[in-house]
C-alpha cells in the first residue's frame, strides 16, 4: 500500500447516523480514530427526505411487504457523499444480494483514499439507483440483518486495522486467517498444563523449523475440515 | 419455531462489554429489547483476569506476534456464562477460523432459549478451551476484524429479527434473500419515472402472476451472476 498524504475516510449514508462510531470507538480502531489515522463522516439520509415528514421510502411497485428507499432521495444523498472525494474512492451498498466481502476487497478499500458506504434499511434501494451510480453491491454473509449499519461497521473495522500505524505490531497481520489462503493454525498460551491438557510438545521444543511445519500442517487440516471451498482454492494455487 | 415461555437471551463474553448493545439499541432490535422480546447480558472477561493487573492473555507458545487469551481465565468466564442456562443454548466462538454463519444457523439459534457468544480479541482463544467446552467456532465472513464484538452484534441482530413479534409484518421475512435459496429480486418504488428511467412495465401491470414470474426470473438471474455457489445449490435442490 502506498502511503497517501490523505487520511483514509469512511463516509456513511444511514438513517441511523447516531450508531456510529459504535464499536469502532473502542480499542484499536477507536485509538486510531482519536489519533486521526482514519476519518469517519456520517450523512443522515433523513435530511434528504421529501415533504413535511421527510419521507425517504415508498411501497414496492408490483406489491409485496416492506418499504423501498426512494431513488430521488438516495440520489441527493449520494451526490453529496461523492462530492469532493478524490479517486480512488469506491461507492458501496451493503446488502445480502451483494458479492461476498472478502479480505481482498478489504485490502482494496484500504488502498483507496476512502470509501462511501450506503446502509440500507427495510427492503433496500431502488434498483435504478444502483445502476445509475454504478454502485458495487457487497454482502458480509449469507444472512439477513435489519440494516446495513452493522455491515458497514464490519467493513470499516476490517479496513482500519490494515491502515499504516493502526496495529502496533504489523507482523500480527501476516500469519492470520486468509493472508496465506488458509485458516489460522491453533494457538496456545500459558499455563502449559491446564485441565490435564498439555500444549503440543513441539511448540515447547524451541525448534523453529519444526514449529513452522507443525503450524502449517495444522492450518491445512483445519481449512480442509471446515472450509473445503478455501481448501480447493489453496490447492489449486499452491 | 415453538414459542417459548422464556425470553431469548444473548449472553456475551467480551473484554469490551461497554460496546453493547451498540447498534442493537436502535430501530427494530432496540424497540424489541425495550419491550422485553429478547434479553442481553454481557460478561466482562477482565473480571476473571489473574493477579493485580487482571491479566487475561499470554504470548503464543511456540512464538509469534500478538497475545492469546488464557485458557484458565476463559474457563471461569464460560463456566459462569453457561450456569443456569436451559438447553438448547448454543455456545459459540466468533472467529475467522470458524464455519460460515448462514441463515440456517441464525434460525437454529433463534429457536433455542438463548446463545452464549464469545468475542475473541488479539490472537484469539487457546485451542484447549475450544475442545474442552466443545465450542462451535463460527465466522461471519472471509475477512479479519479487530475483535468478535461486531460479529456478535451481527449474529444477535440477525437472530432477533426472527423472534416472534419483532418484525411487524412477518411477510417481510418470506421473500428476502436466502429464504428461497435465491438472492432477492430487484425492488422499485416511486417515482415510477426517475432520471429518465421507468420501473419495469410488468410491475405496473397489476397482473400478479406475471409479476411473480418476472421477479422469480430476476432473482435467478442475479443469483446466477453474483453467486454461482448459491446458484448451483439452488439448481441441485429445486
Amino acid at each position: 500500500m502506498t502511503q497517501s498524504s490523505r487520511t483514509w475516510t469512511a463516509r456513511v449514508i444511514s438513517l441511523f447516523p447516531e450508531v456510529f462510531p459504535g464499536v469502532l470507538a473502542c480499542s484499536l480502531s477507536g485509538q486510531a480514530l482519536e489519533k486521526g489515522l482514519w476519518g469517519l463522516e456520517t450523512i443522515d439520509l433523513r435530511q434528504y427526505g421529501i415533504g413535511k415528514h421527510r419521507d425517504v421510502d415508498g411501497p414496492p411497485i408490483g406489491g409485496g411487504a416492506g418499504m423501498v428507499l426512494r431513488p430521488d432521495v438516495m440520489e441527493s444523498a449520494i451526490t453529496d457523499a461523492m462530492s469532493s472525494v478524490s479517486a480512488p474512492w469506491p461507492l458501496i451498498y451493503l446488502s445480502p444480494r451483494g458479492r461476498p466481502v472478502d479480505q481482498e476487497l478489504i485490502a482494496m478499500l484500504a488502498a483507496a483514499n476512502g470509501t462511501t458506504l450506503i446502509c440500507g434499511r427495510y427492503e433496500g434501494l431502488d434498483e435504478r439507483v444502483l445502476n445509475h451510480f454504478d454502485i458495487a453491491e457487497y454482502s458480509i454473509g449469507d444472512f439477513v440483518l435489519s440494516g446495513g449499519e452493522l455491515a458497514a461497521q464490519v467493513v470499516i473495522d476490517a479496513v482500519v486495522r490494515l491502515l499504516p500505524g493502526v496495529v502496533g505490531n504489523a507482523a500480527s497481520l501476516h500469519d492470520e486467517s486468509f493472508s496465506s489462503g488458509l485458516l489460522e493454525y491453533p494457538q496456545f498460551t500459558r499455563p502449559t498444563m491446564w485441565q490435564g491438557k498439555q500444549v503440543p510438545e513441539v511448540l515447547l521444543s524451541g525448534n523453529h523449523a519444526k514449529i513452522a511445519a507443525w503450524r502449517k500442517e495444522a492450518a491445512e487440516r483445519v481449512t480442509r475440515l471446515r472450509r473445503p471451498d478455501l481448501w480447493r482454492k489453496y490447492r489449486a494455487t499452491s
